[in-house]
Parts: C-alpha cells; structure tokens; sequence
C-alpha cells in the first residue's frame, strides 16, 4: 500500500507538499501538483477513505462524468439517469459533483487523477460512446467506477448498468410474432458500440427461438440520429418488411418519417417499434409503440452498484427489466 | 386489485372467514382455508404489505427454498449464500424463514400459495436444479422471487443473481495462454441446466478471442460430482489436452484422481482448474487454481435484489466479479 511517506520519499519532497499536491492545494506550483499526481498515481497511491459515523459530506464526494454536447442539450436519457443517481447519491450521504468533458478530451484527461484530484472516491460514466484512450484508461483504473452503455475488459474495480436489451427485443418480437408479422426489420445503432453488438446478438438469438428467418436485408447497422433511417428504411420496404424495431426512439421517430413518404401508413402497411420510451413518444403520429428503459431506476441502481463497488462488493453488472408499452405504431400484420 | 371483499363476495362467504385463510388461523376447516387460498391466487389477489416506520418484524417476511438435501448436508455454497443473504436481511429490518423443500415436492407445491399462506413478501430460490413445474410457476408469480443460477422466461416480479462466469473462463483461459497451453479441456455440468448453457457459449467465444482451437474431443457435459470426471478425463489426455478447466471444484477433485491414477502428474503433465473456490481447495493435493465465486456477497446480493423488486425497482439480473484464484494444480505447459 503506497503511502504519501512513499511518494515524498520518492520525489524527495516534504509530506506536507505531497499533500497539498494530492488536496489541490493553492499554495503550491501547477508543476509541483502534477508531479505529485503523477507519482501518485504510477506508485498506485490510493486515498484513504474516512469512515465517520456522522456521514461527513466532505469526504464522501462522487463523480458523473457526461459527453458535454448531452449534458448541455439537456438530453432526456442522461437527465433521468442523473436524478435516479442523486436520488440514492442523497440517501447514502454522497455528495454528486457533474463533469461535462468533450468526448475529444478524454484523450487527453487523466481518469484516475482526475478523481485522485478532486478526491472522488468513485465515477460514474454515462454516455454510449467513449473514446479507446479512455477505454484503456477505465480498464486499468484502480477507482469504482460505473459505466452505462459500455464495457471495458475485466477489471474488480469497474461494474456495469444497464437494461436486458435481449428481454426487451424478445418482447417486441414476440408481440409481433403473436400479431402474425413473420418478415421483421431490425435498425441497429452505431456498429462499433458494445450495446449494438450485444443487440444484434441478441436479435439473431430470439429469432431463431420464434424460428422466423433472419434476412440480410432486413437487418442494417445506422446511428442514433432520426437521420439515418431515411438510408435503410426504403430498403427494409423493397424487401417486404411488415415490422421493423429500431434501437432507438429517435431512429423510430425517423423511420415513421420515412415510411409516410413513401406512401405508406404507419401501423396499417408496416410496424414500428422503438427503443427508450422518451416522453416524445406519446407526441409522434402515431404514438411510439416502444421497449422502455426505466431510466431513474437505471441511475438509482448506478449510484447502488457504485457504493457497493467503494465498499468492496464486487458487482460486475445490473441489469434493469425492460418493458414493452404497446402504443399505435403497431397492429396485426395484414398479410396474415 | 382484487380486494378480501371480492373474494369473499365471489366464495360468498364472510370477510372474516377469507381473512382466517388468508392469516392461516386455526379456528377454520383446511378445506375451507384451502379454498380461500386457491381463489385468492386465481383472482390476483395480492397482499399489501403495511408500511410502519417501527419496521415491525411480523410484516417483514422472505422465504429462502433450497433443496432437502443440499440443506442437510449443509452444502458449503449454499451455506454462505445463506449467510450472506441473512446479513442483508438483517440490516434491512427482514426476518428470514429457510424452507428445505424436496426437488421432487415442486411439482405438487404451489409456489404463490405458500407465500400467501405464509405472509411471505418474497422468495430467493436457491439451486442449480429446478422442476419444470415449478419453473412455469416462477415464470407466473405475483410474487418477488430471487434465483440463483436459474432464469425463467422474462417476468418483472423475477430476479437473478450470479457470477459472471464468462468473466471467470476468460480469466482461466487468458492465465492458460500466458502459460503456453493451446489443447484447453473444457469439463463442463449438466447439460440441461442454464448455467451450463452459458458457460459453454462462453467457452466457445473466448477460446476464439485467443485463437485457440476447440477440439470436439476436448469438451463434455459432465454433472456436478466428483466421479464424472472418469468418463471423461480419459479422452482428454488421450487427445492432448494440457490444461482442463472443471465447472466446478468437486469436478475438478475428480479430474486430479482421474489424471493421477493415469501415472500422469498435476500439474507438471496436465494442469487443472476448478470452479467456486470452496473451502476445500486448499487441502487437494495439489491445492486447486480456481475460478472464485464471491458466495456471501452473491447472498448479500440476492436480498438486495429482492428488497429492490418488493418496492418495485425492476431489477432482472445482478453478476458479480469473478476472480482467479491461483494455486498450485496449474503450471507452465510443458510442451512450450
């Protein structure tokens, strides 16, 4: 166990300037404070946690560290996800500072000095896409830290949150097994994010359970922006498609779009499904027929796993039940 | 929400009368009792539970099942998870009843009336091997219910908790590697059990991850006892297998005399890892390398999750980290 004896032994300096170096003291130069984080953190320096039965705020401090871009949009996934953690963060005497940081930064940002600086005893990082420098970074952390939406190779430290996605998409596909659609799409998100792949994992398995065919046109990876549906939708339509689940409530939001232009009626002429239940569901024409993700609770059980991970309970992953809410984007297929 | 009224309206019977059967009061017929309970599960009913700040005990009930004989011969895995799910219990104002149920009883047990006749709020259902009865009922139940290394087709009210064990063999399988095995030998449990299921898909997917070939006569269903290890072990070292992995660590105990009793030596000839680090471990000869289950904090765990689905966060699935504990069945491989 490094102590702070062994860092200033180390850089030959007093332990008072370690110190001060490790609470972010003013009274020392930048260079000296990065020094000190530095050895730190190659030595595997850890802080020690008071424990006090009078809860002292002061040192039980986490982090959530959010893409600014989503933090700033007020963007409704990560805004329930923040209130769930504050929720349970208040009832087990945390105190929840937010970092919005570009994603272009991660690169750049030191993880574990971050948190070694500002004495977080653990982070919680939302946001589905993370930069591979970061990624590295997480996989090595010596700091609880949560993640949403991603997967870092094993590390004790680290757990996961998250929805059964696989329950989710067996829901969809068996409501719309029951309401005779045998020929269904499947808009993925991004190609080179874990949730997708696991999704699309998950699709072909439940399928096959339902022994419908899975068709290689039936089936595109795109983004998660309304925009992309418009390059995969009318495929999905020229090969015959009566259902298709996107793996999100904007995609979802896109493809209505693009079935309507081309003539077509959403729920009569093709299903959709999507992702999510964010409350503009209920707005598009027609409502979202859509697999909820129950966000507060994803955040309560982040700031859960996040304590149980500072107090050395091992949880690797939590996962919430997902939920079809049936709504008027879907109907029995009329082919059938 | 059903009510006691419309059940005694339905039975046309007196308020008092479907409240004895309810409370399981003695001053009633056990046919009438028997009828009350029936009707109350086949219309919905549900108790609620009374809300007091005093935490009274009385209205504070969980049930663990476990099977007969797992609890009589006080199976060690069992045994800590117990433990572990009484500390959580404690802590969270729970009395704990342990119900030894015979596997063969399931059939004829109606799940959702011995909780309701019991006042029960919830269950935990420990044990690797379940009735087919009594998995259809679990996938029905009303009630909060907690499985241990056992799913049930997707129903909010149903959680589970377990060991990531694809975390466990990648572990194992990376350690091998780095060890200059190629031929891993997977010994595998039951085939019919879900937790078998995964670990194969598991196996399949890592052993790819490393480039390592899986030979058809390198792997087997076993079942979770010492001596199955003599009808397969033999094919393994007959094909070159340097390195077997056991699903668990009585299967593992089984590998070592099986190998041993081939004149071949553990682990200078075949390396050997087991599965749960039971307390045995350390008196094999050679003390056995095993993939770790945390059992009290997987007992822990699963009163957590089931207090979560009592006050309706709708958790699915909790894994924990697995570990590598490292001893002395395994070694570099000697053909490097």
């Amino acid at each position: 166990m490094t102590t702070i004896s062994d860092i200033a032994k180390h850089l030959n300096i007093s332990v008072s300037t370690v110190s001060k170096g490790l609470n972010n003291a003013s009274d020392i130069s930048d260079e000296t404070r990065q020094l000190v984080l530095d050895t730190a953190i190659a030595m595997g320096y850890m802080p020690k946690r008071k424990i006090s039965l009078a809860n002292n705020n002061n040192d039980r401090k986490v982090c959530i560290i959010i893409n600014n871009t989503d933090y700033e949009n007020k963007e409704e996934f990560s805004y329930d996800l923040i209130q769930g953690f504050k929720q349970t963060a208040f009832m087990k005497h945390w105190q929840v500072d937010i970092l919005p940081i570009k994603l272009t930064a991660q690169s750049t940002n030191q993880y574990d000095q971050l948190l070694l600086a500002n004495r977080y005893s653990g982070g919680f990082i939302i946001g589905s896409s993370m930069h591979s420098d970061y990624s590295t970074q997480i996989a090595k952390t010596r700091f609880p830290t949560v993640l949403h939406e991603n997967h870092v190779p094993a590390n004790p430290k680290v757990g996961y949150v998250g929805t059964d996605c696989s329950e989710g998409l067996r829901l969809a596909i068996e409501y719309l097994y029951q309401n005779g659609h045998r020929k269904i799409a499947f808009l993925n998100g991004a190609k080179n994010s874990t949730v997708s792949y696991e999704r699309t994992h998950a699709f072909e398995t439940i399928m096959q359970e339902f022994s419908l065919k899975i068709y290689p046109a039936l089936f595109a990876y795109g983004y998660y922006v309304a925009d992309c549906a418009k390059y995969h939708v009318p495929k999905f339509i020229d090969n015959g498609a009566t259902a298709i689940i996107c793996a999100s409530d904007l995609i979802a939001s896109g493809a209505i779009a693009e079935v309507t232009k081309r003539g077509l009626r959403v729920p009569e002429d093709i299903s959709i499904i999507g992702f999510d239940d964010l409350p503009f569901c209920t707005n598009l024409k027609p409502p979202l027929t859509t697999i909820r993700q129950d966000r507060q609770n994803l955040g309560r059980s982040a700031m859960f796993l996040l304590d149980c991970l500072i107090n050395n309970i091992p949880i690797n992953q939590l996962l919430l039940h997902a939920q079809l809410i049936i709504r008027e984007s879907t109907c029995p297929c009329k082919d059938t």
